[in-house]
Parts: structure tokens; C-alpha cells; sequence
């Protein structure tokens, strides 16, 4: 039996859903929002700037270092928003069996055996129909901005880890929503997990 | 019910193993090494040059058109490679259900909503256990030999198909033969193709 699950997503592609289903099943606890509160208060970082840089990549725009100053060890805002990360995820994982989502909880939780990493991606299809749930309707410009939002999820990814988002060789399973529905998906994570 | 199962696959993951079991579980045809075969009859290709670009990317060495000259409508070896593989998997997947391993199934039968596409993958350690199976020993030039293979196997699908090979996106279903195992893997494949 795996211990961890961790759920990385594109957008669409019902993470969140996915995740709590899986975690109800399995009896086990359910982490997502709930990593950036912990996040707010173990850094002393703003709940804007921890959700910003949470899921976007810092570029050269100053951003990342225009809200606070840096600590007294000397180390970057960005460099205390993952060492919080690091920090809090570890406790979830090591306090009870749990699903994570998002957050590079797969990277952070590498070493561990008993992690299920878990990847769900979706076709541009499902992904819209979910942005129409969401938003009403589905205009060119907000297809832009979710098509920027996984782009964006990709570089942050990749900046805190220096793995390549997506690719199927960093996870033990990665499963296409789109195809499979969510059902299915959950089935398949429960499977997975269980001896 | 999925009717065709493709599985594209790492050197040393299992993929013929996990095929077979699959198809058997299924009570349905499995296909590998009888594509060759078949796209040797069909495109009047000598077994060896089939074989060789069945496997592996052309490249500038020539050889790719060495064996034989343009065909009478003035394509090349590798389009009548290229078409004789479409022709005999198209042919296979509209006979009966089956489970076909390799020659880059998946993207040939890409618009049968009926067909599941998995992509088997291992670790480094997996592998080198898969090749002790089947050397014997583990030599450094070996070892050089099979990440050799990897990449060839990648070039040969992104020639072909021109997409990135073992890019979870392009799948239903990505396995981590490694972590998981041969029976999990095969289960969780049974699984998703089930109703």
C-alpha cells in the first residue's frame, strides 16, 4: 500500500476532483489549498506572493523580490517559499497517509517508497469544457490564458525542481483524463496504490 | 470496452511480458515481432532493412538507401517502409481486438476512439536487471549500448509520427514498469480497457 499519493495537473484536467475522490476511497487525507495557508505561516510571506510564485514561474519582471526583503540568512523570498514548502509537505507526508496536489509534492517526496506520483493531463477538448463550467463560455482570450496557465505551471515546475514537467519518466503513473474520465481515473489511482 | 491496445515501451520495461499477459487476461490477439513480418511481405523490403528501420531513426549513413532503389511511383524505401506498416497494423486492428507492441501503433491508429494507448517506462535499475536477464553481465559499453537503444527508439517514432516520444500527452496511460511491476501494470492496463 502506498502511503502518499501526489497529484501534479494540467489545467482541466480535474485534479482537485480527482484527488478528493481518490483520498475519500482510500480512507486518507486530502491536501491542496490548504498547502499555501500552512506555506503563509511557516515563511512569513504574503498569501499573494506564495500563490503567485505557488504556481507561476518568477521571471525577470522584480516581482518575486518586490514584496519583502530578504532574510536574515541572506536567502531570496523565493528560496524561503520553497524551503516553507519543502517544509510543510514533508510534515503532511509524514504525519498521515494523504493526497497531495500540486505544489511539486512529487519532487519534494522523491525518496519515498511508499509516494504513488501521479500525473493527469487532459486534450484541449475536456480542458475548454471545464473552462465553460468555470467561466460561462469560452472566448479566445481565456483559452490563451489556460493554454498560458499549464505553460506557466511547466516553467514554475521546472524552476524549483529542474525536472521537465510532464514527462512520463518522473512519474509512476500518468493518466489522460480526457480519454479515461474521471472515474476511471480515480479506479485506476486507487488500484495503483493498493498492495 | 477498448477494443486495440497499442504499447509503445523503453528498452527493458517489459513490454512484450505485459503485452502478452494483457492480451491473454483479454482472451485477444497479441502482435510484436509478426508485424515484421507482415511489413516484409508487403513492401518487398529485405527482413534486415525493415528490421533495422523498424527500430531505429535514419540517418545520414546512407544505408537507409542501400538495400534498394525508389519504387516504381518514386517514393522511397523508408515512405514504403512507413506505408507497409500503416497498411499491415491498420489491417491487423480491423481484424479482431488485440494488443499490438511497438512500431508506433499508438500514432497509426491515432483516430480509433476504440484504442488505448499505454507507454511503459523503467528506471535505470529495472533496465540493467532486464539486460543481466538476457547478457548474463552488465558492462559499462552494454549499459552505453541500451540508453543508445532508448534514443534511437525515440528518434525512429518522432521521424515517423513527428512527435516526442514518451511524452505522457500522447498516451492514455503511462506506466513506471520499475515501481510498479509487471502484474500491477498489467492490471491497471486490463482495468482502463474495461468497460
Amino acid at each position: 500500500m502506498k502511503n502518499i499519493i501526489t497529484i501534479s495537473r494540467e489545467f482541466g484536467s480535474g485534479g482537485r476532483t480527482i484527488g478528493k475522490q481518490v483520498a475519500q476511497k482510500l480512507g486518507i487525507e486530502f491536501y491542496d489549498r490548504d498547502i499555501i495557508t500552512k506555506v503563509v505561516e511557516e515563511s512569513g510571506l504574503t498569501r499573494k506572493y506564495v500563490e503567485h510564485y505557488g504556481e507561476f514561474a518568477p521571471s525577470a519582471d522584480r516581482f518575486a523580490y518586490s514584496f519583502v526583503g530578504l532574510d536574515e540568512d541572506g536567502s531570496s523570498p523565493l528560496t524561503q517559499l520553497w524551503k516553507a514548502r519543502e517544509k510543510v509537505i514533508r510534515q503532511f507526508a509524514q504525519e498521515k497517509p494523504c493526497v497531495i496536489v500540486g505544489s511539486c509534492a512529487d519532487y519534494i517526496l522523491r525518496d519515498r517508497e511508499d509516494c504513488l506520483r501521479v500525473f493527469l493531463y487532459a486534450d484541449d477538448e475536456t480542458k475548454e469544457e471545464r473552462i465553460r463550467e468555470i467561466y460561462g463560455k469560452v472566448g479566445l482570450k481565456l483559452k490563451n490564458q489556460v493554454q498560458d496557465m499549464d505553460k506557466r505551471r511547466g516553467l514554475n515546475y521546472q524552476y524549483f525542481t529542474g525536472q521537465e514537467w510532464g514527462k512520463a519518466q518522473n512519474y509512476d503513473l500518468a493518466l489522460n483524463r480526457g480519454s479515461l474520465g474521471i472515474d476511471k481515473c480515480v479506479q485506476l489511482i486507487v488500484e495503483a496504490a493498493e498492495e
